[in-house]
């Protein structure tokens, strides 16, 4: 665990070329160790939040940069430690330069997320909102950021205080009972007493049911597009992504890889699983075996099961339904080329909601698109508060079981210390979310993910 | 060509997930259009060269990120109009956004290049000196960032300036005589100006001598590793980049891999060329015929050509230093497995100022080193100054041809107007450099290599 008193630095901008890279330092000795290599204002005679033009030199007086040094006072700092942001020309040479500098005037390279790990231990925000500030880094899309944003700003914390606060005043009833236990006196009746936590549960499995659709804002919905060869599977992909791609790439100057395999309803990522090659197996003997796309199928949460209208057969149709229904992954059927459909084949697939599409011509797929987001809202949460985070997850899961077996010892009459040991634990897994109750290693295994110079 | 007055914005960090992204925006709607977006303190209120925590907001009031907003006003800025930086979260969906947000608001994305474009165009600095700041950012090494920071803060500006106010003052003692021609009055005597020209050209001869330096430093000397299979070539290579790589990665957190195939001595990269795959062949039958070692060996500046002293053969010796002479590339013969060596060989070799090493046993790199530093401060420029970009090159050998027509007239004894002509070539192909003259063409083709945000 690191020394919160040391001062520390990293690179705060990407690896790579640009315009500009930012170098950030925070802890006691900041402004010093800073003024040391900077030649221009005296750093520790300038106010806070200003910006200062001047250069770095070393120890030879050599310019290694000029640079823009903007200065914050601790505690009005991302850290609640003296900060400041070396802005200088974006060269790995001059940025390594300077990092080499920092370090050797008494600064210490920052481990990942050692600056936010910094702002959590001051007090700046709780383990939650420190969280939230890696989902916001790593956000993609528009669901991501406004979920990271609710829960970077307390939103989610509220939330579990607001739980912890219910459950500290069931706690007080309880240990209030166990002072007069010898006095045989109930002072909260029992059936109250259950109410009360059957109240707080329903609000934990709110939350708790509300993990899917955080998980889908931040992982994207797993999907398997499957279907017998020459149903028109690659055709469809590219089509989706195609439409998808043009949409997107509208604003120049950011890079939109990761769109790559994915499209977007709702702000929501429906991530298509490749089954060995979707795209390329099209014109060719399909290689895969029914065994390995039921494999695949179970990783995804949604299948989107695509049937040949033209040239499939009734019997073989009915055969794939069946075995579709016997899969426990919900799944969209799909009649493609309905434009060349046999009308007894289409009037099967009538009774199962199925969709009906032209891949190659791109013809409704705007049912599919709607369909598909029938499948999101269906997800969605009622809850204003969404879960994204699956340790999160863990920790109201546990608070849960806790609770359960309060309600367990209240019915079976158990000794009140015993039932306050079960509200301590539940205590305990909630103050985890929040950062409450930490271990080192907790903290290590959360920071560590973040990236370095944040 | 841009507008002038346009407001641009662009990102200014490299793109990729980092701790922060900043988005740049200059021009003169630059503060009300933040300001429209920005929540926090009226931006049209605050004082240059501060720094304001706030949030970026969308027309639905949703709030896109939590930012800092940095203000610059012009002229006290990069590009001498009001310019702020917005430091917020570095994930890409929210600076694609931010960008989407500004440019909906009268923002234009910004060309490559196009801040420091303005820079020059608002008599910030010289195009000298503008196109170091590119050379900055791309530098990779203490050489190169040297060069560029002295560049940069306009001591070959300054130079250039010196030799334009020399030539103006010979060409007004060239029009003195112009206006008393009639009178047949010779003011300078034509020895004292060919003497004036004279010392000019010196100056520019040591200039444009400097660029195979600059061109060293910039982009390393390309050398090859040539010789018999087995001479030890890859072992060589081998430990050189080894032993380098372990110096360079003493400082973590940035990349360093453009040292990859490159060594650095005294700040210049010898940079491998890769004679289809030199690390590879070593054990197998050599595929690669001399015919296309030599073809190799024409691209490089230098050679390294290795012997193999413990198995070669006299006759074979001499044929290879036979070849090597007739070759027009500078060679640094290396006579390998000196452990072994017949001594026969080696004092056949001893006469051609060979370095003995054993590339395997890694005895004697430090000899071998210490040679290829000697070829170094052969190239280096005695002048302070150094050339490091080709288009001034070309520039200053078009100055310097149009003084040579200067000299010859003067010589032929042709009229003053004609010489005074080629006087004027040389100033404007002077002024070329520093962008004295200019045109958008020019200024385009410069700026357009530059990076986005800069």
């Amino acid at each position: 665990m690191s020394h919160i008193n040391d001062t520390i630095t990293a690179l705060a901008t990407p690896p790579g070329q640009g315009a500009l890279g930012i170098i950030r330092v925070s802890g006691s000795q900041t402004i010093p160790i800073v003024n040391d290599l900077f030649k221009g204002k005296d750093l520790t005679k300038v106010v806070t939040h200003t910006i200062h033009l001047g250069t770095i030199r070393n120890d030879e007086n050599e310019i290694i940069d000029e640079v823009l040094v903007s200065i914050f006072k601790g505690p009005n700092s991302y850290t609640k430690e003296d900060v400041i942001e070396i802005s200088s020309h974006g060269s790995q040479y001059i940025l390594q330069k300077i990092l080499s500098l920092l370090v050797s005037k008494g600064a210490r390279l920052a481990k990942p997320g050692e600056f936010t790990q910094k702002a959590f231990l001051n007090g700046r925000f709780d383990l939650a909102q420190a969280e939230a500030v890696a989902d916001l880094i790593a956000s993609e899309n528009a669901s991501m950021q406004q979920t990271a944003m609710k829960q970077m700003r307390g939103g989610f914390s509220d939330e579990i205080k607001n739980l912890r606060e219910q459950l500290v005043h069931f706690a007080s009833m309880i240990e209030l009972e166990l002072d007069f236990a010898e006095e045989d006196v109930e002072f909260a009746d029992r059936q109250g007493l259950i109410d009360l936590v059957n109240k707080i549960q329903t609000l934990i499995q709110s939350l708790i049911s509300s993990f899917e659709y955080g998980n889908a804002i931040k992982n994207g919905i797993p999907t398997v597009i499957a279907g017998k060869p020459n149903a028109g599977k690659s055709t469809l992909l590219n089509a989706l992504l195609n439409e998808e791609k043009a949409i997107v790439s509208d604003v120049a100057g950011t890079t939109r890889d990761f769109i790559e395999d994915s499209i977007y309803l709702d702000g929501i990522a429906f991530r298509f699983i490749d089954t060995a090659g979707i795209r390329e197996t099209e014109d060719k003997v399909e290689s895969i075996g029914v065994q390995r796309t039921l494999a695949k199928m179970k990783e995804a949460s949604l299948v989107i099961y695509m049937i040949d209208l033209a040239n499939d057969t009734t019997d073989n149709i009915r055969e794939q339904i069946e075995g579709l229904k016997k899969s426990s992954v919900p799944s969209l059927i799909v009649g493609n080329k309905v434009d060349e459909a046999k009308p007894e084949l289409k009037a099967l697939l009538e009774d199962e909601n199925a969709v009906f599409i032209s891949a190659k011509g791109k013809d409704h797929l705007d049912d599919l698109k709607a369909q598909l987001q029938t499948f999101v809202t269906d997800t969605k949460s009622s809850s204003d508060v969404i879960v994204t985070n699956a340790r999160h997850l863990q920790s109201l899961q546990q608070t849960d079981d806790a609770l359960n077996r309060v309600i367990e010892g209240i019915n079976m009459e158990m000794s009140n210390d015993l039932v306050a040991q079960d509200i301590r634990s539940a205590l305990f897994h909630l103050g985890e979310i929040t950062g409450e109750v930490t271990t080192d290693d907790l903290l290590e295994n959360i920071f560590s993910k973040f990236c370095i110079g944040k």
